[in-house]
């Protein structure tokens, strides 16, 4: 097998979720794009890799000091997301209902794989809370028990700003979920928080 | 979003079977990995589309004037087994079964898709038949319309070596197919090209 083939489906079955199989198809199909294309692509993920940084006020992803929701004047400064990672801000932004500011942790806590508070930007977080102007944090975990041991450590750590409300996400049964699917614990907190439609 | 995350993101959902949602999975995991590693893995990118060429002899893939396998001592110049494209040698090397040469034809006849034989490495295969040695021509093409119509023409063109043995892969279930679900063609070929297991 030739070397320059061998070392890039070796490289790119690196990648999560792409075994070696895929990696030679993907590598073929390399071929089938102009040399430049190619280039440019591999140039984006080295770039990307170096030249990225964390936005200084909210942990995001930026290419500058600041990301650009940061730097946007027209975001709602008085509401802060707070989320575990980057991939749940571009999830928010694409629904357009968000037009408040971020914080991304960039983890939970998990005693399970050595993740402590320390090891998030918790204290990024209260800083910009107390420079003042927020009246809002939005807790936006995932609902495992790391997402529900870090959604209880910040509350408790919020409590220091008794003039700031604190809310969670909701959770209950998804757009185009089962009842009959969803575990009891889901279903007992969504009939607990159930949404009034008539008041009879 | 970071300009930098959006070009890279835009970029690897270029590739087949990645959309958008994986590429940025993709994208994310980069930041996971050491610059090094990334930077080892795009330049592999690169270099293998910028420096790769087609072996002078077989067509196949390789990083000199000839490949691996033709400039290996060991294999058996007498065959020279006939495939579509590279992954189809690499499919048959796996199998460790198959010591001759290759010859990739870099496509199939298909009239639909505009590929004429004289697109196809044919000439090539030809004129290594015609310099002499070659005992058997194997063709192991798909079982496609179009895999059949390059057998029948190839068959055709190799009618002026009249002494070199032509064959075809075997056509059948394949293991681990149900004979239920197997199409009737395959079938009924398979039935006719019984193999005796007991001479009664």
């Amino acid at each position: 097998m030739s070397k320059l083939l061998d070392d890039v489906v070796g490289e790119l079955s690196r990648l999560p979720g792409i075994g070696r199989r895929t990696a030679l198809r993907l590598s073929l199909h390399l071929l089938r794009m102009d040399a430049e294309e190619v280039v440019r692509m591999a140039q984006s993920m080295s770039d990307f890799r170096t030249r990225i940084r964390y936005c200084a006020r909210c942990n995001n992803l930026s290419d500058e000091e600041l990301c650009p929701i940061c730097s946007d004047p027209s975001r709602d400064r008085s509401v802060i997301c707070v989320v575990e990672q980057v991939g749940d801000v571009l999830s928010i932004e694409n629904t357009r209902q968000y037009n408040g500011l971020y914080h991304v942790l960039g983890g939970v806590i998990s005693p399970m794989q050595g993740i402590a508070p320390s090891d998030l930007k918790i204290d990024l977080l209260l800083d910009n809370i107390a420079r003042g102007g927020v009246r809002e944090v939005i807790l936006a975990l995932g609902t495992t028990v790391e997402g529900e041991t870090t959604l209880f450590y910040l509350t408790r750590r919020l409590e220091q700003f008794p003039d700031v409300k604190v809310s969670t996400i909701a959770r209950g049964i998804g757009f185009g979920d089962e009842i009959e699917y969803a575990d009891e614990l889901t279903i007992a907190h969504a009939l607990h928080n159930r949404t009034l439609v008539r008041r009879g």
